[in-house]
């Protein structure tokens, strides 16, 4: 945390999708987001992770967030029964949500983990709703962030890059920045690109951005949380083993992320 | 549980995917099968469902199942780090969760939910382990289960199909049963097939199975767990509500079950 | 052409998928039809793949192939416009196609190939065309086959297997035959297993199909063309190479196919 | 044609996907590119999509593509054997293709109608080819044309959006233009948003990117060629009938188009 207190993220997310949420208690997600609280200074933004499978979970699970000290949640697309998880559904369900949390909610779409992208359609008539503060989006579909930002932006709705990847070609098109795993170990090169990017420097953001694609392509698709955690071991912070079922990394697999990273200086 | 009781079910499965596990607490989870075990007669098997996300919270889990009754646990796949339950971490999961179990555990593939199809490679691969005693698979690729049936049946494996549209295919290839959402509504005309079925009468049962199909798309993959609901209340049952985020079926979709229950005489 | 027609099988499909259609002019395609023709004995049936993206071309090639001397034609379903293959555009498609060609013709839906699965509503609906007079159904969902035999089984509608993985579940289901890659090979058998579900020797045809299942899906599903090619030359048949852009199989994927051809005493 | 001769495109392309080239006869496709020749200003270039199933086919198509006119000819993933259409085969089908071509290629992604995306890997393993100039991608995924634009550019190689929807981003990530169905119909809004672009005007730029996002959709992804058909007749261009199987928009479908042309000004 001293260390990334160091770097100008505007805030932190606790229980985004490589927090490895899914796998821990309802106590557990409750204390991370105190204790990271406790560790962080009070001019950065606290969002947590608060989404459940039920709308009444996830309506609990904000309420303890916020108590716990989160400036805002944000919560994921319900996803077990896919077939169900219709507009209407997901119109009802954050809603629901919205109207019962005592601090603002940001969609959160991410259809690698769950098999479901959140409709434009339903975003753009959710973004309406005055305690949904915007989206992060990790799908990777510029037309359709396009699109939303385009949609939502006479109500005051934030749109966010869900990846790093696409962060520079979401500032172009309007999205307000970003949440990225890549930031838990290359935090100072997403915030480069972003001061590149509003200083007008977009040659020499793009070539930051160009530089960071490999390196995210592995700490997500490719190799997710276990990728993410040894990366994180090299670059000085602290990785620890994933929680089971997700298994470690393979040599050859860590071979290829050693590579990426090196082949783009940062290692 | 009366009207179950009268069926001749060789037992229950508590938490299935349609029981909407997924919405509860686990304190729910657990008292339900509790409350299940004592309304219902000694001489049926009470299978319980305690698959959660992480490992550790499914061992812990199948331990309170078992406390609470169960004589096995259905075990579904997790499915949230989508490309990290590759084959070897589906091995270690469920070789742990058995390892651990007090009671043995039935593996559970539910593609349509989880957006994952357990491998026919893992599956084979776990049967021989002394604490897994069988599969449901709900995907219905015949396929694939003659093929597990083939390489599992001098384990003693018990492999079952996960839905009454393919539940007679599924004996001809060697299944020795199903788990059904269809069950909760038409329990007898399912024990019915399985009894024409092994008494020889194939023509019987292929036209019985052929009237159970619409139904049974009906409440599974075309309206869920709300369709089953509903079709519960007609058939003298309590369905009840859904849980949010799931929502009411619209009067077009109630009119549809309701044509395919009466066409093929269950109304 | 000699030891296939030694084979008791009731006829000859020419263009199905394996025969690598997609990749021969229509000159070729009709000319491989007529030479077939003039090998093979009178009593057995002649069936032409037909079928290309455009209805005229369809409605060409069919009666093309009639006059080639097919019995019927296999129609593919057109897939390049995926989005726009709604059961209309197909409803319209298969009845002009119908309407036009001089000998009947058989439904053919084939998702490995085409992304697109053709569906029940849509068969069903075709079936009542007094010149369709069949499907054969690659998809290997058995619900989907038992529905439409249900559905369809007043109109003669005749509905056959598209893969050898699951013939004899589609025979119990009411299919009246199968149209299967694997009968390139391993013919004889393929006969052996209707002749076996014939004379009602249940456990017997289910013990062969089990053996079929790993040689079939090594050429199809796993290794497509250039597998079942492979498979040919070891079964005394002229498999050749295939036509680019497939390619040569890899020594490790060969010994795949042998090491399951061997294990079910195929070789 | 006279219209589209006065607008500041770099070129034409005949038959992308939208030119219905799957519906046409070899002959049609050849004299298609022959009479647009004859139609256009010499300084302007011709792209002739020469893409078929077969490797042998499409050099034959190149060929012919050539000697009819065409400066460059773009071809299209081969899709039929999808399992067989591995990166190994790609690279061997493109590597004949431009061996044997008399002018330069241009790699064609287009997952929507073909079911395939073509990997970055294989895409930049053959940039380094002498005689393929490029890749026309319409995936819509700006991370893998960013990846790829990162990859390729010491070879010249160039990079082209395949969609109107994300145009813009394109640019701004290191594309070098489009090939967009849109421009049959907005043309000459296509080439302002790449003069904005490089006069530096971003905001202007994005307004406009943001106004094309709908009326692209529609005549791409939701209604298809029979969306871009209907817009040309209203903008003052020849749309036609679509070519069977692809059938006609209904009305609530054309209104659908009509809305989101007028409300974004451009009808």
């Amino acid at each position: 945390m001293d260390k990334w207190n160091s770097i100008p993220f505007r805030g932190y997310v606790v229980q985004g999708s490589n927090g490895e949420y899914a796998y821990m208690t309802s106590e557990e997600r409750i204390e991370l987001v105190s204790k990271v609280k406790a560790m962080m200074p009070n001019d950065k933004l606290l969002l947590a992770g608060s989404g459940c499978e039920s709308t009444r979970a996830t309506v609990e699970m904000s309420k303890s967030m916020a108590a716990a000290g989160a400036d805002a949640c944000l919560v994921v697309t319900p996803c077990f029964y896919k077939s169900g998880m219709t507009d209407d559904a997901m119109f009802s369900h954050f809603t629901a949500v919205a109207d019962n949390s005592p601090v603002p909610i940001i969609l959160y779409s991410v259809p690698a983990n769950t098999g479901l992208d959140m409709s434009a359609e339903a975003i753009i008539k959710l973004s309406s709703h005055p305690n949904i503060a915007g989206l992060k989006d990790s799908g990777g579909d510029i037309s359709k962030l396009s699109y939303v930002v385009h949609k939502t932006k006479d109500n005051g709705f934030q749109v966010l890059a869900g990846s790093a990847s696409f962060l520079l070609a979401a500032y172009h098109m309007g999205c307000v920045g970003g949440v990225c795993a890549l930031a838990n170990v290359l935090g100072k090169e997403c915030c480069d690109l972003e001061a590149l990017y509003k200083a007008g420097e977009y040659d020499k953001a793009r070539d930051l951005q160009y530089r960071l694609i490999a390196p995210n392509m592995d700490v997500t698709r490719k190799f997710g949380v276990a990728g993410l955690k040894q990366a994180m071991e090299w670059l000085g912070y602290i990785g620890g083993p994933t929680r089971s079922p997700l298994i470690k990394l393979k040599p050859d697999q860590t071979a290829v992320i050693e590579k990426d990273f090196k082949e783009n200086g940062f290692l």
